[in-house]
């Protein structure tokens, strides 16, 4: 481990994270909350000189290897979310550290399960940056690094790698930096065009920023204990769209702004779209019964699809009193999870074609032994390194889970409970079902049991990899 | 497909079936039940005449290709069980043909699903019938055809292959007859050792065979509505224990036979009484509140994991009262699995030693991107051929265990019967939980639901790929 680097980088992301805290500061300024502002002037100052420390003095030797990529991003992630709890612990609206850091890490990795059972007593700068977090995690801290203070070498790919979402890693420009800068330009004209939109249907300006900071991020963080219910239809409609639209691989986007309309539609997005359609499709008629009207079940089944599949978490009505099928049809959108590249989580549109596809192949070769079909993703063939590293994230999904799910077991939950909270954490959603439903939080889980789903969440927002290798000893051998 | 080949194999195995259908009749003649033993008699002699007729020929092209294999066997297991479920029907004791076939496809696939509320009102030979199943679908059928009637071509490992569960198939004998014979010799005396013991704590010679039976085939079919709840200490402990070794390799059985001490032990067997004494373990210390005493505890501890983990599916108390924490133990279990080459059923132990394994490998590769690190099994390379089978199966295990979680959601059941219902079914166990529980049953599922169970019970018992390929139109084409 090249511990000069790892200081480096570090310094850069303190310095980010202080600069990034005087956004809720002067929120808290306006509304006048000048205990709220002192709350994060501390925290702020400590990181700023953490950050001047450590990053002052470029080092000589700047080479970084994958697995150092992979280290440091989990160390920046955790690092970032104990201070970024600081504010929330000094103005003592969680006076716990330990709800605080579940609470920020929540935020950061855009899982948006909250350990508040009143979200409406926080004060404005608290709330404004829960929901930043949420931005600021949804398309990468490290990523924005590299947009705002770019690194001239060329193995920050390492750390790019580690921190976008997804099976492989598209660069959408030659120049790494370039990349940051398009994706960021993006997300934020998309999350400003969502805040014009909800101040069109009437909401102030403030709970707009916080619900499009929630939606960009795919995070789910609110101010309202029953999120999106009381909200008018519009501006369920336009949650909706925009939840759904962030979780279209950015590379979409990009495609569209240089005009290769044709490259647009990947199979992952199309997939990804079909599993949205036959999911609203399904649910509005298994639910048509409750609400006796199209319009309203269809709104209902496709916000709560949309903010499931992108593991966003918002929520416009109770779903754990749907039909079981319903809720069935929610639990394994779960697990599907968003596009790669997008800010959306769990496993993966890309990375269940890359498995079905391989079984598809397996199968057809079981029959025809002679004819040699590789599996193919958008006409290319997905090479095996890809598939491998496909299964290899699929068993480390599956035994972290079976962990996860003993552990906070301990507690004494159902075991509905435990199995969404888990689901819900490690795929970045935020609510469960039952005892973690969207009506209630995760502040009855014992200490112990958060810090698992602490690890969980920064697992699956890191996709599993940086996190383990965070916990060997090798990793941090000096060379 | 050699539609000649297959007919032979398929007369072979209705042959057999007809001689293995004078078991419960001659049951049945001796308890005087004579409208059973004529419900048996008019199946045994349409299977007979079907075998007389498919199998009389030896056809002169005996080529069976791995993919025709796989399709045999599945059409084997199927029509097997449709003729095997005719008895029930008769005799009027499971009136609904889609019920019987239920019970049988879960007798002969080893699972002890039922659909019988009440189990001790049936007769004598219809429970001996039901237990029998278990036993000769636990080692197989077409391994016992290779026993009694072998064949000559080399060819015929593709069955063996097909039936035999596990990631490799170890062939223990040179000559593929000559280990079918062996397996079944270890097979039929640890059932009558089990029985022996059985009667010397007091039970009838016939329950004493129903049991034994099922505890051989790991299948769990009993004759009382509560299991083993009410039975004595003794009997619990003497099951326990087989049901423990009858999901050991049989391998280790051979091994041990051969005097080859230093290599009955493998991995996988290691690994698998390391998760059984860990599970036991963990569940006393969690239930001893329950039961006050310590060797209570334990009994019932290990009575239940024995039964789980093998997939056997007996209980000796209603479990489903149990803490969540020893729930959630089971339930994991229940995925787990016995070894490869016993008679159990889930996803085995040395798949998941393989998938933690490669998982370990690449971890480590990660870190040292030099070193190169072969994954390996009782020192032996595991090759690339075996990793990618495993890691394809997991991909189909987990998209048929969500399609089937969906399909059998539209019964209106809620999430944990229903989640319980396939891994009880998909992992051959028997009972699962809530409205599935040990004390409860599958008649109140609907019959489209019990077909989508019929599947997963056979896609468990044969490892999947045969039934996938068995509903593949290719697979039939002719050649």
């Amino acid at each position: 481990m090249n511990y000069k680097m790892v200081g480096f980088v570090l310094g850069r992301i303190f310095l980010i994270e202080a600069a990034l805290m005087l956004f809720p500061m002067g929120c808290a300024a306006i509304y006048g909350e000048w205990s709220v502002v002192l709350s994060f002037l501390w925290p702020a100052l400590i990181v700023l000189a953490l950050g001047l420390i450590t990053s002052l003095r470029t080092p000589q030797n700047t080479k970084i290897y994958a697995r150092d990529g992979l280290a440091i991003v989990a160390l920046v992630w955790v690092l970032m979310s104990v201070f970024g709890a600081l504010p929330f612990v000094i103005s003592g609206e969680i006076p716990s550290f330990a709800d605080a850091f579940f609470e920020t890490v929540s935020g950061f990795t855009t899982t948006g399960s909250t350990i508040l059972t009143d979200v409406e007593a926080l004060s404005h700068g608290t709330l404004f940056w829960r929901s930043f977090s949420h931005w600021i995690g949804g398309m990468g801290v490290l990523v924005f690094a590299m947009a705002v203070l770019p690194m001239t070498d060329g193995r920050a790919m390492h750390l790019m790698r580690a921190e976008v979402p997804g099976p492989t890693c598209g660069k959408i420009s030659s120049k790494l930096s370039d990349s940051a800068k398009i994706l960021y330009a993006i997300y934020l004209v998309m999350t400003v065009i969502e805040t014009i939109l909800l101040c069109a249907g009437g909401m102030p300006l403030f709970d707009a920023l916080i619900h499009s900071f929630g939606t960009a991020g795919t995070g789910g963080f609110g101010f309202k204990n029953d999120s999106f219910t009381s909200f008018s239809p519009y501006i369920q409609w336009v949650v909706t769209i925009f939840m759904i639209l962030f979780g279209v691989n950015f590379n979409a986007y990009f495609l569209l702004l240089l005009r290769k309309f044709n490259r647009v539609i990947s199979e992952e997005v199309r997939g990804y779209f079909v599993v949205i359609l036959a999911a609203v499709g399904l649910i509005t008629a298994n639910i048509y019964s409750i609400y006796n009207n199209f319009g309203e079940a269809l709104r209902q089944a496709a916000f709560q699809v949309g903010s499931i599949i992108t593991t966003t978490g918002f929520s416009s009505c109770d779903f754990d009193l749907w039909p079981t099928l319903s809720k069935e049809i929610l639990v394994v959108l779960m697990f599907i999870g968003a596009c790669a590249g997008s800010t959306g989580g769990g496993i993966k549109v890309s990375r269940l074609l890359i498995l079905g596809k391989t079984l598809g192949k397996e199968l057809k070769q079981a029959l025809h032994p002679q004819v040699v079909a590789p599996v193919r993703m958008d006409g290319k063939v997905v090479n095996h390194e890809t598939i491998r590293a496909t299964n290899v994230y699929v068993a480390a999904y599956i035994f972290i889970f079976a962990a996860s799910f003993f552990l906070i077991s301990l507690d004494g939950f159902d075991m509905v409970t435990n199995f969404t909270a888990i689901a819900a954490t490690l795929n970045n959603i935020g609510p469960g079902l039952a005892q973690v439903g969207p009506m209630m939080n995760f502040g009855s889980y014992s200490n112990p049991a958060k810090l698992v789903m602490i690890f969980d969440m920064l697992a699956g927002r890191l996709e599993i990899f940086p996190m383990l290798v965070f916990f060997m000893p090798d990793t941090w051998r000096r060379f």
